[in-house]
């Protein structure tokens, strides 16, 4: 079942004030010249098909490698490792997310050296992974159709925290009742600034502005 | 926004061992032949969906009420108290969870005097729910055809304390690509005692068949 994908167990943090641990892990990426991209989401929802799918669009763009975050399993990194995607497996020990420790844990392990984008896909939760910085420098969440339009009022701080709501299966809305203006509006009232792309992971539709948007944010954090 | 249903902000649990109070709470819901259903799930699953469609076929077979439980809105209640369903909103001051205290804090603000089946909608969370006994007498969780046939391998212990799991929205199986023959092998390698329905709480399929189980399992504990 495990193939050949690197296992990291990581441990509990010992740093009692993870904003400030969180910051400094920012300025390490900063000096490294490294973008980090925190990916959170319901089980479900498609981080892994939606990476798989920028992974093709980001070649020969931008070095990209992925920190797959599970509890069990490592069936993510695996379809990573499948598609010739640099990646590592992390476990939390049962834990529900991630803080800027165990991120560092992790990148350590993947190693900072010759990588430009790293995306850290968080364990599947909208409450948690919300309340921890892992010292990212930007947060997207994906929101598939089938979850209905009302996450935002349900799971505030998630669109709080987030740069940018991914909009994920948009060749099933027809079958499902799902309000655009509705998760907009939503979603923006818990956070004003945040921006909103429509894609379909397994199509493809959108992918191409997903990509864009990701390089514009790495050249301006490089720069 | 927030029509006529109550909402009660249950506070953070005193007690130090869950465990033991989930038990006091087990031996009062017995002595008081109320049986109580702890439903888990993602967010966006169909937990309410599936409640509603519940209601209709269990009217006149059993009184049920339901307590929703979300860290902000009160949308899921609102929907129960519009279909005539006994209902109140459970906020967990931004908590993941709810322990066997803030569930008896429900309780006693609901009322256990005339109800015979009480469904605690938890918090839409894979993790956290799944670590915290309730108090509830049976355990259940939706796991919805978008989410994909893996999540057994991905979220053990939701699969290990559950005695029920819902697979729910088979109308759209034809759209995604869902293993039942993979979720069963996953699910029951998890917990080999847990029993599997399909419905599509949509469509009312499989919704007879369920409600049957609840029927049954409350008899047997009421008795």
């Amino acid at each position: 079942m495990e193939k050949d994908v690197r296992i990291i167990e990581v441990k509990r943090s010992i740093f009692e004030n993870n904003d400030k641990d969180a910051e400094r892990l920012r300025a390490e990426l900063k000096e490294k010249r490294v973008f980090l991209l925190n990916l959170m989401s319901s089980p479900g929802s498609g981080k892994t098909t939606t990476l798989l799918a920028l992974a093709r669009a980001l070649e020969g763009r931008i070095k990209m490698g992925v920190m797959e975050a599970d509890i069990d399993s490592a069936v993510d990194a695996e379809k990573m490792a499948e598609a010739g995607v640099k990646s590592i497996q992390i476990h939390t020990g049962g834990m529900c997310h991630l803080d800027a420790d165990m991120t560092r844990q992790g990148l350590y392990e993947f190693g900072m050296e010759d990588a430009e984008l790293i995306v850290l896909e968080n364990v599947g939760n909208l409450v948690c992974p919300a309340e921890f910085d892992t010292g990212a420098v930007k947060n997207m969440t994906i929101l598939s159709v089938p979850e209905g339009d009302d996450k935002p009022l349900k799971y505030p701080l998630m669109y709080e925290k987030c740069d940018l709501l991914v909009v994920n299966k948009t060749d099933v809305l027809p079958y499902f009742d799902f309000d655009r203006k509705k998760v907009e509006e939503y979603a923006k009232r818990r956070n004003p600034d945040i921006e909103i792309l429509y894609i379909s992971a397994k199509t493809g539709e959108g992918i191409g502005e997903l990509a864009d948007w990701i390089v514009e944010q790495a050249r301006a954090w490089r720069a």
